[in-house]
This record gives C-alpha cells, sequence and structure tokens, in this order.
C-alpha cells in the first residue's frame, strides 16, 4: 500500500463523516439499485467500500472481503475473521451486519446465500447484481461459480453516477486537496528544473504534497521536453535542459479525497510556437471550462476544449479524452468524452485537461479541476495561473 | 500509486532480467496453460504482468491493458494508445506484439479475436482460459459479453505455481530483500518504543526499509499488547506502554521482490507468560522451518508448525495459516494450509509465520522467508534472533 505521511500536516481537519452518513449512502445505493432494475450490489474493498462503510481493509487480497447491498434488506459486510476486528471499528460498521469466514471456509459459500434472496430475477433463475469495477477476477469467478443463475454488471455500466454527486462535506474536502495541489505547485516553481532528472522534480513534488497535507500520492508527472509529448509518461531519468517545455501533472488524496492538476512550466524562454502551442491549451481549457453551465451533457466539455484545438488545426494531436471524475479516488466516472450523453450536474467534480502533444518534441496540457455550482454554473478548484511559467 | 524512495540506496544492483528472460516465462505459461487443459491465459496489470513482461502501468485503471498468452500463437500485449509508448519500453516487449487501442474504442473487441483462435474449445463453443486473479470484474465482464463462449478460471485456481519456483537470480533478489528487512529489524531495537504511538515507530520502520534499499513499503505492523491480538492490526494510535508485547510485521519491494519478517519484542521485561508464550511460538516457527524437507507438501509446513501450539493447549489462538508465498508480491500462492496438498519443491519461496493471540491481551507471531534449496532442506531468509529482545 502507498506509504503514508502524517495526515493533516497543513490545514483543518474537516468533520469526520458519520454512520449515519454511510447509512444513507448505502441507502441511496440500493435505492439506485432498484432503479436500475438489479437485485442489488456486490460491493469490493477499494473506493466503493470507502465511500459505502468507511472501511479500507489494510491490504487487498485474495482473501475475500464483500458488501451486499439489496433492496429491502440490510447490508452486509463479509470479512476474513481476522480483519473483521478492522472491520469493526469502520465508521460505517454500525449501519451494517457484519459476517466474517475463517481461513480454510469456502468464502464464496457464505456469500451466496446473500445473493439469492434477491429480486428480480433473471430468465436465468437468478438476480442481476452490480459489481464494483475493481472486483477481483478471482472473486466474480467464485460467486459466478456458487451461483450460477446470478448475472453481474460493472458499477461503472450500471450505476456510473454511483459516487459522482458530491454533497458539500465533499465537496470542501475536494477544495481542500486541490488548495494543496496549488500550493505544491507555487513552491515547484522555486525548486531548479534545469541539470536535474525528471524524477527528482516528480520527487520534490511528492514531498510537497505531503508537506501540504495529502496522505497519499497517487502520481507526480515530469514530462519533459520530448517526453511531454507522451501524456502518460511518469517521470524518468532524462535530465532536464534549458529550452524544455515540462508538463507537470501530480495529485493524491488529501482527507480521503482527491487533487489533480496540471501546468505546463519553460525551463527559460520558449520560442513563438512553444507560446503559440501554450496559448493554444489554455484557450482550450477555458472553453471547456466555460462549457460547465446547467443542461449540458459530459460530452460537451469534450466538445468545447476539442473545438478550440482542431479549429487551430492540431485536432490530431489532443490525443485523450478531456476529462474524468475525481472523488475518494483521483480518476472516476464521469468521464468528459465525446459519447457520454449523461447530463452534469451540480456536485459533480471533474477534470477539464485539453493538451497537444507534438511527437518527439513538447507537450503541453492544462488541468483544472472544476464542479458544477447550485446555480449551475462551473467553479474551478485550482487557482493557480495557466500562463506559461518560466522556471530556471 | 506506492510513494518510491530512489531505489538502490543500499546494496548491489541486481543483473536486470532481458527480455530473453521474459519469453522463456511466458513461453513457460503458455506450456504451462496447455498441460492444465486451458486455451491460454489473460494477464491483467499487477504481478502477474510484470513477471510475465517487466510492464507495469503506470496505475492500473479502467482502460483495459492485457496480456493474452495461448500455445503456439505469440504473446500480444492489448494497451490503451495513450500507454503504448511506454509499454513499448518494458524490457520484455521484445518478446511480444503490441496492440493498441483509443479512448472511445470497444477494447473488448480489440481483444475477442485473440481469445477466439484458443483452443482447446469447450462445450459452448469457446476455449477456456486462465485469468490474473485481480483483473477488474469489469473487464472479465467485458470479455465475457465479447465472447459468451469462453470460459473463465482464476490463476491461483488453474496455474497456482506459475510464479512459484523462483530461479537463481530471483532468489538472489527475495535474498537482498530478507537483508534489507533484517537491518531495519536491527535499527528498530534502537529506537524508543515507551510513550510513542504505533504509527510513530510504524512510519520509522516504513523509512528504515526506504533507507535500506525498499522501493516500496508494504506495511508495517506495530501491534502494541492488546492490539497484538489482532494479527492484522496494522498500527494505529494508541501510545505503546512499558510492559507491552509489540509485534513487528513489515515488508515491501527491493528491486521488485518481496520482504516479509516478524519479531516479537517487549518493552522492559516480559511476565513469566508472556516469556512461555513466545517461547512456544519460537519453537512452533522452528518446527515449520525444519518441516521444509523433500517431498512434504504444503500443508505439512502448517501442520508442524500447528501440532506444536496445539499440544501446548494454545491452539484455538493460532487463528490463521501458517504461512504465504512471496516474489513479485509479499503474499501469493503457495499457501502453507490444511488443505493444501501440492509438494514443495526447490525454488519455492514463502512465510513460516505462526503466532499467539490472547484477545485483549497481547499477540506472538515470529516470521521468516524460506526457500527450499536444491538439496531438499529449508533455508532462511531472515537472520535476525528469535529471542525475545527487550526495548525501551
Amino acid at each position: 500500500m502507498p506509504t503514508t505521511a502524517s495526515a493533516d500536516a497543513v490545514g483543518d481537519v474537516p468533520a469526520p463523516f458519520t454512520a449515519d452518513d454511510y447509512r444513507a449512502r448505502m441507502d441511496r445505493a440500493a435505492a439506485s439499485a432498484a432503479d436500475a432494475g438489479l437485485a442489488g450490489v456486490v460491493v469490493a474493498p477499494g473506493p466503493d467500500l470507502v465511500y459505502l462503510t468507511g472501511y479500507q481493509p489494510t491490504a487487498i487480497t485474495e482473501r475475500l472481503t464483500v458488501l451486499v447491498i439489496a433492496p429491502g434488506q440490510d447490508p452486509v459486510l463479509v470479512v476474513p475473521t481476522l480483519e473483521a476486528p478492522d472491520a469493526e471499528k469502520a465508521v460505517g460498521a454500525p449501519a451494517l451486519t457484519l459476517r466474517d469466514w475463517t481461513d480454510g471456509k469456502d468464502p464464496y459459500a457464505v456469500t451466496a446465500p446473500l445473493l439469492d434472496r434477491g429480486s428480480p430475477r433473471t430468465k436465468s433463475g437468478g438476480g442481476r447484481f452490480g459489481v464494483s469495477d475493481n472486483a477481483w477476477a478471482m472473486h466474480l469467478l467464485g460467486l459466478q461459480q456458487a451461483l450460477p443463475g446470478t448475472s453481474y454488471v460493472s458499477l461503472t455500466e450500471a450505476l456510473p453516477m454511483l459516487r459522482a454527486v458530491k454533497d458539500a462535506h465533499e465537496l470542501d474536502r475536494i477544495a481542500a486537496a486541490g488548495a494543496a495541489a496549488d500550493r505544491a505547485y507555487g513552491e515547484i516553481l522555486k525548486v531548479r528544473f534545469a541539470g536535474r532528472r525528471e524524477t527528482e522534480v516528480a520527487a520534490d513534488l511528492a514531498r510537497l504534497l505531503l508537506d501540504f497535507g495529502h496522505s497519499q500520492v497517487d502520481f507526480t508527472v515530469v514530462g519533459s521536453g520530448p517526453n511531454g509529448a507522451n501524456p502518460h509518461h511518469e517521470a524518468g531519468e532524462r535530465v532536464i535542459e534549458r529550452g524544455d517545455m515540462v508538463v507537470l501533472d501530480f495529485g493524491g488524496l488529501k482527507h480521503g479525497y482527491g487533487s489533480d492538476t496540471t501546468r505546463t512550466v519553460h525551463v527559460g524562454e520558449p520560442t513563438d510556437e512553444e507560446r503559440r502551442v501554450h496559448d493554444l491549451v489554455r484557450e482550450a481549457q477555458q472553453a471547456g471550462f466555460e462549457a460547465v453551465r446547467s443542461g449540458i451533457a459530459c460530452q460537451d466539455v469534450d466538445r468545447a476544449a476539442r473545438k478550440v484545438i482542431t479549429d487551430a488545426g492540431y485536432g490530431e494531436y489532443f490525443i485523450h479524452r478531456t476529462g474524468h471524475g475525481i472523488g475518494v479516488t483521483t480518476h472516476e466516472p464521469p468521464y468528459m468524452i465525446e459519447g457520454e450523453e449523461r447530463p452534469v450536474v451540480p456536485g459533480m467534480c471533474f477534470s477539464v485537461e485539453p493538451g497537444v502533444y507534438l511527437p518527439g518534441r513538447f507537450g503541453v496540457r492544462i488541468e483544472d479541476i472544476v464542479t458544477m455550482t447550485e446555480d449551475g454554473t462551473g467553479r474551478r478548484f485550482n487557482a493557480t495561473p495557466h500562463e506559461m511559467a518560466i522556471v530556471e
């Protein structure tokens, strides 16, 4: 698991979620499942389980831990006996029933009866359940084998909006994580870039995120020169040189909620072309942000940002979608991508991060986390300047 | 992803694996699949993919990355276009074919033809494939939907020994990781325990593992007093007191291979009972170690250690299996558990870690990583004393 820093190094600790908060989330999941024609939801350790119960096992292993939520039934969390004492301490534990199984027993046989009570039934005689995207295949296979009549669909497909709309407490945390990432950006501008490896600057960024209260660093991309043209390059052994464009994309979790921001800086003075491309991406990011208005669909954010880049003749160099959701993870639905016709609604939080990538030369990306407010307009959770910073 | 320290802070860097090493591993996986009556193996990002190709995506996400290995066919790695440049750089990339898919396309449609060439066919008309335990359920469901005739079985069930037998280079790395963990233990004995929180000692342990060359810390259990009686307690806010028994269980990855060791120390002088229980666990650990001989089954290691504890009347307080495999993860097959009848063979590496847990009072666990050598005897990769250390 990630190495964690001492929490709360900076900033106020938000009010903790309560068992009632988790009960309300589980109730809402059950209702959403029923609305979607599902017999229930099978939740695996990871972000879904954290969101619904506050429980995060020490490690995610081959030992089955699973939460079963079904309309009209009490939620049941199946855990290995060894981990039951930890599960009992979860804030959401009072809102569910724990059922444990010991090493050597068949955990699927313990879980199957919970799935066998469900309705509606499918043609094959069992219920249809939503299952956490990241549930292990071995566990899904175990359940499929124990109850051949049941069928499953991923939560991203069946209930993609389960965690998408954030309440006021969640928005506060995402704002705090964004502010911490912004402070990290402010500090990184003061470090030396030229002559140092990307990995060294990435380590600086990680340290800064922890210093400003992150408990977990998820990524610290430092893409210098040609490496910046690969949007998923992380940080390598390349020594940054004077004249490099450098993409900085970093984030993690603070108080359990995500940050994710990108700025593209330049070591020394940029060329006219570099400045032109950077301006273009700024303009695209602004257009994506301004598209966030009542009544739009997710794909409209992508279209707005992409149009600016396409109209300027760089469309083929914008090789990814414009954004993704953020919450208890730094990367989740909803996706701002062509074909995603679901509406953007107040409380959704997502990235707006267009980019232009010129193979073998350089890349530019600018990213803020944005939410739609109750009045149906966009609000940024990152406030550092979009102008190209010049670093040493 | 985990925060990583600068690699190689201590110790020699082992010779890197080569494309030929990965080719040999993939060939062996294909042959094992054929032997097991499978049409092939579907490998997800994580330890299986690292083991077979050396490739580790920046993050494991909803974007499908999958390696398909089938007897008589070239291995194919399906990756998101965005991540193709990273995948091309993997050491094992020359031993496979890359196929990429872009955002907005259906990745399962890209993958399905690779699974549709397989043989033997099952009654349902498709092949039966082994799939990585930790493959995401959403990806398995995507493949099941794209090719309804195929069936799947987890690799732990179908090919549990795929990564279990280590070659000389792997043994060297596991030995180096064990030696680093031992050095961390030597140093932790010098820190102050009484009056400090478990989390503070855990942070010391994490820092020591990184100082001694680990690139990733997986766990740092500090279970003091009654917390030690919960074998899966990690580290909490409890302040350690004079008179506490303290379970220290820590490990991570160094040069890509795992360490995992446990010692139980005491703050000040122990009581007679504490000493007696500690002696009992030492004796059980020694018995488990000595059981490692040509011709035994995995469950015999468990039986040997358990017998000592049961005979002393503490059987009901040894509430977990005796051990687990270790390699590119700190926790994998084979398991040393009743019912695991597979033989222990030279090159297997696993923990021997009996414990006694007295609820509400204290726990004791002692753990070494052990391998079976070519001459059919056990060799420990941890060499720190088993005697109860007295700390301040």
